[in-house]
């Protein structure tokens, strides 16, 4: 592989300041990689009037992988849906087709006084929810007109082909396969047409998996079983609506949505890489923000798209120790700044 | 008012089980109340051929209030959608027009160890989810086909109109102005159409409320904040399918779903009331299931549909010595039977 290209989409809010430690750390590994940075979401959008400018998709294109910030502005909130900075995100996982969007979530040493389950229930948990990004609810035909009686209405189609849950669920099945071996598909198969769809496909799919045990939940069940039991999930797998939802739920149970990372992969091994949390606009330009979840993204690069599996495991060690020695941002009940949590992970690296 | 009616609708698994305590602490009152019974879901396809037979929507439509268990039979999965035992549900809400459903959740003292949370983060919850419940994807034309590339596919179409949001979003500011005067409207205004009209609804709604305070919040960031601060919330006003998710995820934060009640309430002042809990299959026939959530709702439907506001406190403060007392049924901790549960809180009213 020639030198790897880095796309550095870095967006608004405390996507730069985050993104700017997960780069400070791909920088101290000393890997052959380079570098290119471009303007996304409401930073875009007010240099260029777009979010998702044709450069910045340009760039991602051409990009061996991405790693991504945040996008989200409250001075976009009255924009039209089109030039609002979230359709950078939407836009970027469409045009890339990172399709497989994986959201692990564990609890860090340490952690579990930031969390606000009992230790021993947070302690337990070790999941990784396999999302569909492609599709669903997101994608299908939208928008709001006035109806026959004169009212104004809104709709979204909610829609999966067989093609789209079949190539998501191998994702599932595969990746429960490197771990514990067991794959709780979520739907909502008692009202909606599409999860029994979902659900014929992954049985189907599942053929092809004997060692994995496959279970199958409602979604209403799993969001109360991730808080009541939430150490009995391997891997989630479910669509792009509930594995919104249920990620962010996820992420607070193991004390902070700072602390996870994840990946977004196409059919052929590029990927975008982006903390599963926002852009923050409350504590943007503060040095408040946890840059853990950036580093840990940047770890996640380097295992799926970078194939240099040792610096990420260096990586994801060095944001262990760093916790371990007690440096906390805000979100985890401490008063270390971003630079300085950024700092002990490169002190641990 | 001449003698109520009420129907007794349990249905299936454990439905009629913790119907059955229900009843007896409903008789108990000693009020003029009259009671017929019906069967529905599984239970009634069994006998009719149909989850809810024209007998059973007859009487929900004759009753003044209806007393309602629960609904699912795996036996009947494979069933064609129309005859699963959901529909019967599903069907009643919307033949009934039962569009506001009230699931109010609070922590009983001493369930702080049933929860998985915190006790200190467990005990300062005392929220309400007012959901919408006639429209939203449930009720959006859905359905299978062959798609033009030959695949399989699946729709179902997620859809409000102005009039819909209007009315659960004053049914949300009544129930927040007669609480602690805060409204959480939930949505997914970043990327549903649909999301964008409900809040333009609830904004201009809002101003015939102007003690109220409302904020707004996407539902990723609501299950994740009802695991971070539950105590933060007052009165959550949500749509059908993100009301069916966070209101079991908050079941869970105050220790077990066989704690909470619901309401469904029409225009009229017409309801049914079901506890939030499904018809656990796993555990119906043994006894072991929690019969609260059933005996809280009969209170509030003593309350809301009754005018028997005394009894339903009665009731309610019944509940509280028997679980005071350390009666658990197994989902708490304890090994109490579903009548010994039901036997205690007639022995506290
Ligand atoms: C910003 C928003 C469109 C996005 C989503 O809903 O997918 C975000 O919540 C996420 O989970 O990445
Ligand atoms: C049984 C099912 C159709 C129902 C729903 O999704 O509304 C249930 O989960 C509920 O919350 O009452």
């Amino acid at each position: 592989m020639s030198t790897p290209l880095i796309a550095i989409l870095a967006g608004d809010g405390i996507g730069p300041e985050v993104t700017a430690e997960a780069r400070r750390v791909l920088d101290a590994l000393g890997l052959d990689l380079t570098f290119e940075e471009a303007l996304v979401g409401g930073a875009a959008y007010r240099a260029s009037g777009h979010p998702l400018p044709a450069a910045t998709l340009d760039l991602a294109r051409r990009a061996d992988a991405i790693l991504f910030g945040a996008v989200g502005d409250p001075a976009c909130d009255t924009l039209e849906r089109a030039l609002r900075p979230e359709q950078a995100i939407l836009g970027l996982r469409k045009e890339l087709r990172t399709f497989a969007n994986l959201r692990p979530a564990r609890i860090f040493e340490g952690l579990e006084d930031a969390s606000t389950l009992k230790p021993e229930v947070a302690r337990a948990i070790d999941l990784v929810i396999v999302r569909e990004l492609n599709g669903d609810v997101y994608f299908g035909e939208k928008g709001r007109r006035t109806n026959a009686a004169g009212l104004r209405e809104g709709h979204d189609l909610m829609r999966y082909d067989e093609d789209e849950v079949r190539r998501i669920a191998r994702v599932g099945f595969e990746t429960a396969a490197k771990r514990r071996g067991k794959l709780c598909s979520v739907d909502k198969a008692n009202v909606l047409e599409t999860s029994q769809l979902w659900r014929d496909v992954v049985i189907e799919v599942a053929a092809d998996y004997p060692t994995v045990e496959l279970t199958h939940m409602y979604v209403d069940n799993a969001a109360m079983q991730l808080v009541r039991n939430p150490g009995a999930f391997d891997t989630i797998v479910t669509g792009n609506l509930f594995g919104d939802i249920l990620s962010d739920q996820a992420s607070m149970c193991v004390g902070s949505i700072g602390m996870l990372p994840s990946a977004s992969m196409d059919a052929g091994g590029k990927g975008l890489y982006e903390p599963i949390h926002g852009s923050a606009p409350d504590i943007a330009g503060q040095g408040k923000a946890n840059p853990c979840a950036a580093i840990l993204s940047a770890a996640m690069m380097l295992r799926h798209s970078l194939g240099q599996a040792a610096a990420a495991d260096r990586v994801e060690a060095a944001v262990a120790a760093a916790l371990r020695a007690g440096v906390r941002t805000p979100d985890l009940g401490g008063d270390a700044s971003t630079r300085a949590m950024g700092d002990a992970v490169l002190a641990a690296l």
